[in-house]
């Protein structure tokens, strides 16, 4: 990204009207010297809505991850090695950029002890700041003589004059045949998981649970399809709290049952999506001595304070999110069927670019809109699940690049060029990363597509114990890598949803050791190792696979096995591959991988009628010999 | 070990004594429910004198883990499946065995909720206790309306009649030829990690820390040559907690340099090792306010509960720890020498076992003195490193075997042998396991063997970058056995101290995630996969490795790579390799391997003159084709 791609947002009037709320006694009770703001929503969404971009609203950075901080005298923002450069450009000098991973860089907590004066509030709005953060940085500051505070009127949202409005998309009831469980069957499952572990109520705040929990999809935050709404369940209540016009849609209320339940137990009460906060405190105020709630530590600090802590039970991560991350065969048919229509879009458009390149017209950002276009065309298209990350050369090497305008590069038979893209359907999402060359590639960025290959072939076709976690098999992934004194910065893989948010846990293959559940059959993650060279290229090779039970010749203890099935089909270039350093073994994964797209997505694209891209397909996948 | 191998032990009056002095207004203030017994001693080290052997006077079971809780009603014992059978066979019906690791096992938390009256009190020693051990413990129990309570004479002891002494043994002052750091610099250096942090005082309270840092070694604790002491470290003190009849010795007032200190700021203050109690508080109570003090959060919690909170810096391991881990180039020449000795014993074992076995007279037990024989004959020998364990066939498959004479076997030609032994010199500290058969193994011992060396070989081999944490490497060590649907049940290498203790943090290789510290050039480790089957055979290949830097054909970033080098040097049973599994990669490494074992300790045998251990090399070190 060049270094005039952007303008700083001039910051100077509306960092004077933060500070000037910060002492007003309209909003808060006491002056306070320093405000934080969180990067999340009031779900703590990776994604998020417009009306939610109170971050870059003040500062100017529009990245996914950073907190900013406003002092009387300072204003800093801290943001990851991913954000350093565009941050630096999307601010002006009022602003100090805080790089996290640095030795030198101080933590939120030790600068603000640095520049505070003594005996200080630190606000924060409550409700978008997680329970678990509250936590450290209170204890921070309160060891040194200062206390955090609750600011209930955010202040952001004080100074922001032409603010958006929080979306109530349509909502989308999904019937059975997409869902493979009615949301009465998620609803007793999760009531059975609660009674094992004597747990009376379960306060659901993330989106995508919510969504999942009762088969409804919307359209409130872009790539993701999920609504804003709370549910708090109890063992035969189930409360919704959702904008109560989505609810006059007949099909929701139909698929909800709202007009006519079927048992009282699975009945559910609707209330506007701004009372969770006064309906979960009757809840609990109604409570018996020794009933216990559920609620995930990621949660709001704002909800998770109305429970009281001897009827708390804070959890890493909840039982819905591990029953959503284990997908059922319905789930599993409708993410192969997903990913088939995926192939077949992107067989169009690598069949497109070979002709089209040559004539020179053909950008970042056109390939990004003609991948949008032949997706749509797939049945039962909604959307794409994140934005396109379509890079030419230099480009690629930026790990979470986007093209604009201003950094849009040509494709031309001379760079490299890496498209990692994906879509929701109805019936599944999907994420994939090729890089391909359309002239001839250097020795050199062979060797490391090459590398990056095996580590990809490492993963996919590991065989390990039932119960291993994730991060044991992320080192598979970069030993290829490792041996050459290469190495890339980012994780190997995530959970994937089922036409639902394209990244989501507990599971993931990764060095960082998250609190990650063991793999299980059923569940889904992408495997994708990559390798970046700064100002040149960057490679990166995905896949979605699915874990599945392994035969294995033995089965110490009873344990039994797993490994991975590409759900993925879309030829890896065989042009970007020195065969030479790849195993036997490793040969015969790539012509078992290329039969498996040509069976599967060939018979997809004549069905289509899609020559071309089924005689491309056809060359793309003549085996090694 | 058969089932009758031991009786257990008669616990009904003990328990009977212990009760009663639960209430007795002498011992305690208030009368206790329930009374802990941790395994440690004062320091928290992992083997303890006998007169720390608390757990195993109150309940019979003597392995290295385990805790036992005494109630009014209940005596129950917590240890892990290494010791189930042994702790079944060990103790009475009087005792219940809790199997820590098993679904339906409650946690001492747990159990002890479950058990409780209302409003109880749980004693224990806060000396033998460490602190975040008794936060957590603390923090369930008050949840439920119970507390802990510290309880100062320890209540074991008042009942253990005959209970032995605390050892005091000779202390051995080691020179620079042997620390490479006199404990001057090394004070020094810890000055300035503590001021680099603010820190300015640290309470040491490891015993093999305290014996690097004063280059001392003691032999209070059988295989670790360790004494017991604290110390407390200012910017300009030293205050060491030892007997006082220790100091008597001239070398050791000359080595402390006690009559005639160079500077006043290196000057050693000397206490009887009981009193650091109340010379803690004493220093305490006069820290100016900001002062900040270091303790490891593993200390116990009677002395880090003398540190007042707002003083008290509490990390997960100190920076003497990590000092110890990185090894000087000094300790690095002992280390390579220690192994070379240790070879040469094993290389005269081996040859002498090929010899003897046939007669049939040769048993686990008698090997083991054999082997301690020839490794006595060594230079600066001092003792073992830890009990040896010498297993034939289904022995092998207990992991913490040692041979006892209800279990001993006869070694023969039809069954795999298993040693795992190692030995204190005062240049270092050896750990070396083999696994031979004498006869013909059967396929499948090879095959299983093999699996293990292509794990031993992948670790071994592993070239990986700088800041690369230990457990990142332990999948590879299990890739070839997760392939075959095998596993071992343990992690796959410890850190190894030099003339200090066999297992020392703060690194390691383990699927664990313990807070392992990044790998760094000069730490020292073992590489030990197995593959244990139940009632058949063990198998383990274990070198001690040395983290150096690798030279690799790029450098990302240019943050460097490494490897391991293996300091252990004795030949890897050629005939228990099915070699058809190996790649022409793992060939190569053990043949290069043993082109260094044949040249190193040929070398050196023949110096020493053993022909027939010379003659057993060569012909065990022959390459495979």
């Amino acid at each position: 990204m060049p270094a005039d791609a952007m303008s700083p947002k001039i910051t100077v009037e509306l960092l004077r009207q933060l500070r000037q709320v910060m002492k007003n006694s309209k909003y808060i009770t006491e002056p306070i010297q320093a405000y934080i703001v969180p990067s999340g929503d009031a779900h703590q969404s990776e994604y998020i809505a417009p009306c939610d971009c109170r971050r870059e609203f003040i500062c100017g950075f529009n990245g996914s991850a950073g907190t900013a901080i406003v002092t009387e005298q300072h204003a800093a923002l801290w943001t990851d090695g991913r954000y350093f450069l565009q941050a630096s450009q999307q601010m002006d000098n009022n602003w100090t950029l805080m790089k996290m991973g640095l030795k030198e860089t101080p933590s939120q907590e030790d600068w603000l002890l640095s520049v505070l004066p003594e005996n200080s509030k630190v606000g924060v709005d409550p409700w978008i700041i997680a329970a678990d953060q509250w936590k450290n940085m209170s204890k921070a500051l309160s060891s040194a003589g200062h206390s955090l505070v609750a600011v209930q009127d955010n202040l952001i949202d004080v100074i922001w004059q032409d603010r958006p409005a929080r979306p109530s998309t349509k909502l989308i009831a999904l019937g059975l045949k997409h869902t493979g469980l009615t949301w009465q069957d998620k609803v007793t499952a999760l009531r059975g998981k609660m009674s094992e572990r004597k747990i009376s109520w379960f306060v659901v705040t993330a989106l995508d649970e919510i969504a999942w929990l009762f088969n409804l999809r919307g359209s409130d935050i872009e790539y993701n399809p999920v609504f804003f709404a709370y549910a708090v369940i109890g063992m035969s209540n189930i409360k919704l709290f959702v904008d109560s016009k989505r609810l006059l849609d007949p099909a929701v209320r139909e698929h909800l049952e709202l007009d006519s339940p079927s048992k009282p137990e699975l009945t559910i009460q609707c209330f506007p999506y701004e009372s969770v906060y006064t309906e979960l405190q009757a809840v609990c105020a109604a409570l018996a001595p020794k009933e216990k709630m559920w609620i995930c530590d990621k949660a709001s600090c704002a909800l998770t304070q109305v429970i009281p802590k001897s009827h708390r039970s804070a959890i890493p991560y909840t039982p819905l999110c591990l029953a959503k991350a284990v997908k059922n065969p319905t789930e599993i048919q409708g993410m192969k069927m997903a990913h088939i229509k995926d192939a077949v879009a992107l067989c169009e458009l690598f069949a497109w670019l070979e002709k089209e390149i040559p004539k020179g017209t053909v950008t970042e950002i056109s390939v990004a809109d003609k991948a949008e276009e032949l997706r749509s065309q797939q049945k039962d298209f909604v959307g794409l699940s994140f934005p396109t990350i379509s890079s030419v050369g230099p480009n690629g090497a930026i790990i979470h690049y986007m093209p604009l305008p201003e950094t849009n590069r040509t494709l031309s038979l001379n760079e490299i060029y890496l498209i990692d893209s994906g879509a929701q359907y109805l019936d599944g999402t999907t994420d994939v990363t090729r890089t391909v060359h359309f002239g001839t590639p250097t020795d050199y960025e062979k060797e490391c597509f090459t590398y990056v290959l095996k580590g990809h072939i490492a993963v996919s076709a590991a065989v390990f114990p039932n119960g291993t976690k994730g991060h044991l098999l992320d080192s598979f992934a970069r030993a290829a890598l490792w041996d050459s004194g290469l190495d890339y910065l980012h994780g190997t893989g995530h959970g994937v949803g089922c036409f639902l948010n394209v990244h989501e846990g507990p599971c993931g293959i990764s060095y960082k050791t998250f609190a990650d559940e063991p793999l299980e059959a059923g569940m889904i993650v992408s495997d994708e190792p990559g390798y970046y060279e700064d100002g040149s290229f960057g490679i990166r090779i995905e896949n979605v696979v699915l874990v599945i039970p392994a035969k294995t010749k033995y089965n110490y203890r009873n344990r039994g096995s797993l490994t991975f099935e590409p759900l993925t089909l879309v030829p890896i270039q065989l042009k970007m591959m020195n065969t030479d350093l790849l195993t036997q073994k490793e040969r015969d994964w790539v012509n078992d991988y290329h039969k498996k797209c040509r069976e599967t997505i060939g018979a997809e694209l004549e069905r289509q009628g899609r020559k071309e891209a089924l005689d491309w397909l056809i060359r793309e996948t003549q085996p090694i010999v």
